[in-house]
């Protein structure tokens, strides 16, 4: 489903892949949406256990426990041959535009990954690491999506450029960027 | 096709839709990845096109050619209800996986678009608008996939608010950074 898509991958194959019946499906989701939704749902908890790991290690800057955490994917990425990507960008731009129940819970799940990162934004801030110039949540969903933009260049390009460039571009320059000049 | 997906919009829909038999659509097109790939070359087609009157205008600097030139695209997304966004971006997540005829063409049309960019920050840069610390190339398609993420961003929300994100950091703050400290 992560690298086929929602809608081309059949009940049938996920039942084959589990090694459940149907019957045990019907039993935990009323039907294939209903499991995607869930699917969503145990993505972030995956993801925010993850965030939790790193945003919890105190012996680190604030900012170097965000670039810690979205560089940690990259081992991810190369052992899965730059397949798969994030399942949030795939469900979304799969879904959004076709099915408001997936919408409206991408929405949500989105906005309580990004403020997780607004939060160690915030502190960044507060402890004068970064500027404080920019709205923590503002910036910590435009790196977010940043991060996904460049997800998508390395399935084209299957190769980690891009989430270099995104380590350069927002940790080298975005972040520190009135620090220079204040 | 722009808001279903490829794979989840019949050939007879697409025939429908645009009137024709199926025996003239065959007398164009092998089969409908064939079409799916011709689909991709048009879209190229009327990207340069935009991009050409844009990116011509002698009366501005380059960089805002380059911010008028993704701005415009802000009217045919509101207008659609936000639905739709970038075809380049629709078909990566859909097909870059698992079909690599889509990858290698999507990989060179993007190559294509992003040149373009490149050719109007390289004379940004030779006019010292801007830095000329980045590669023209890395930094168009920093840039280009950034809008592709904010065009994600705008999907799940139906608000332009990540596009006008991308117009502070971009073209605010990004490009212009070490102009300030040299």
């Amino acid at each position: 489903m992560h690298e086929k898509g929602f809608n081309n991958t059949g009940l049938q194959e996920i039942l084959r892949e589990a090694g459940i019946a149907k019957g045990s499906f019907y039993f935990y989701f009323k039907n294939k949406e209903d499991f995607g939704l869930q699917v969503v749902d145990a993505f972030f908890t995956h993801f925010a256990d993850f965030a939790h790991q790193y945003f919890n290690d105190d012996s680190l800057s604030h900012v170097m426990r965000i670039k810690n955490f979205f560089n940690e994917f990259l081992d991810f990425f190369v052992n899965g041959d730059y397949k798969g990507g994030c399942p949030i960008g795939n469900f979304t731009l799969e879904m959004a535009d076709v099915n408001d129940k997936f919408r409206e819970q991408l929405l949500l799940i989105v906005d309580k990954s990004t403020s997780l990162v607004a939060d160690q934004i915030l502190l960044a801030q507060n402890k004068g690491e970064i500027s404080n110039l920019d709205n923590p949540h503002s910036l910590a969903e435009f790196i977010f999506f940043t991060w996904e933009g460049m997800i998508m260049q390395m399935k084209l390009s299957r190769n980690t450029i891009a989430l270099e460039q995104f380590n350069y571009h927002i940790f080298q320059n975005l972040l520190y960027k009135t620090e220079k000049t204040r």
